[in-house]
């Protein structure tokens, strides 16, 4: 039987919330299996960009990665985000080691490549390291990706975090039983986006057809869905979405929505 | 026989220049034996601060590291200047990866305690987690260190590159024949300060008494060699100062000054 690994995705809005933030990394420090934390930003990067006078641009609502953009994610990402939460899980007891994808070669990206659009040094990821992985995890070190991968020719690139998670999903399943938990505002899946007390507990892909058809779940959340199912489809055990407080919970299918394949 | 251990220390006026960095990094990976590097910060930090309009305090010509500056050296030490110097050596195909003291509990320090002043978030380093570095050089992957640790409390610390090239050295010195190289712009330790071509070759503790008491070596070198003499007296086999341009021969011993014990 496969050893159970979690891959846990942090969204912006607990980082930049100092009590939440503390308690999820306690949470976090609790859980006894392997472990890897992939962050975001959140407001961070963007309050840096304007206090330096970096426009940011936004073409269909995504942001642009310029050179300038580009250091900024960087340094807030991989440099003060990244450092801060490792040294919070230290203080948790919690060995933890901050990883972007340049680092060991972790995660090989490419810039990416648009008909039209010129997304700036975005990377989307071709291959993830799982030797390093492996062995960083075998020596209970829990590790923490920042959203930076690389290209090995000497190009930072920045890349979706939720990407970066799945992809760590995906690769990693070869060794281990991964759960996927995207943890963000809300409690899970909800029937009435604004009823958080409507989580759909399980989601398979009968249920998701059904819901999708009956146009019950909320257009923003199927690209998540669809990435879960993707991620299934891979050889992930489970995806589990809902609420970063609830971490604990989370992590034993006792809160948020579980999406299975079967 | 001991394995042989590289420790480089990169100055600041390296790092500032995109032509010598591009050509440091190249020799580096040129190096076959393992290998650490370290770096400071250059000017990067110091004009940062200048655009976010953070004052730099200096008590006595030492910077103070307050919240600000902390947060400030976190991001460009870290995350810029860390994660593309690791770009930089991935795309010279030497597997690099870039830590901090908190990544790994690699470098536990303290806040340094001080009877009258207040440095700040100032770390002076109190251990070295040799396992988790022995086990990455085994991989034979390159260890990139930015000049900042943690206290296992949760708080990151600012501490002098040169103190933790020296700390490594002596710390990895009972599992490899460690070389410490301190490059910076001179190329070596000068009879005469403002004659590049002055260089001594070797200065055991017999010589550097006599240059000392003939008072023939520039004072900002005094503390420098003895920083080296104490490493030597701690197991590391010898310490070289000299021009980050010549790294190819500093490392074979043909060129900046060599220090020995005997």
């Amino acid at each position: 039987m496969k050893e159970k690994l979690y891959i846990i995705k942090i969204g912006g809005n607990i980082i930049d919330d100092g009590a939440k933030l503390s308690s999820f990394l306690r949470s976090f420090s609790l859980i006894n299996e392997k472990k890897i934390l992939v962050h975001g930003g959140g407001k961070l990067a963007t309050k840096l960009a304007e206090r330096l006078g970096v426009e940011q641009q936004l073409v269909d609502g995504r942001r642009i990665t310029d050179s300038e953009t580009l250091k900024i994610v960087t340094m807030v990402y991989a440099g003060y985000i990244n450092k801060n939460l490792v040294a919070g899980l230290q203080a948790n007891h919690c060995n933890a080691i901050g990883l972007c994808g340049a680092d060991g070669d972790s995660i090989l990206a490419h810039k990416r490549q648009h008909p039209v659009m010129d997304y700036g040094f975005v990377g989307d990821v071709d291959a993830i390291n799982t030797f390093l992985l492996k062995n960083l995890l075998d020596q209970n070190i829990a590790i923490v990706f920042a959203p930076i991968t690389h290209d090995q020719q000497g190009q930072l690139l920045n890349t979706n975090a939720d990407t970066i998670a799945q992809e760590l999903a995906k690769a990693m399943s070869s060794g281990y039983e991964v759960s996927l938990i995207y943890s963000f505002e809300k409690s899970g899946v909800l029937l009435d986006a604004n009823d958080d007390s409507t989580v759909i507990a399980e989601i398979n892909p009968a249920y998701y057809q059904q819901l999708k058809s009956k146009q019950k779940i909320f257009a923003g959340m199927l690209p998540k869905l669809d990435n879960a199912f993707t991620a299934l489809n891979s050889g992930v055990k489970k995806v589990i979405i809902g609420k970063a407080e609830n971490l604990e919970q989370l992590v034993r299918g006792h809160s948020g929505t579980t999406i299975v394949n079967e």
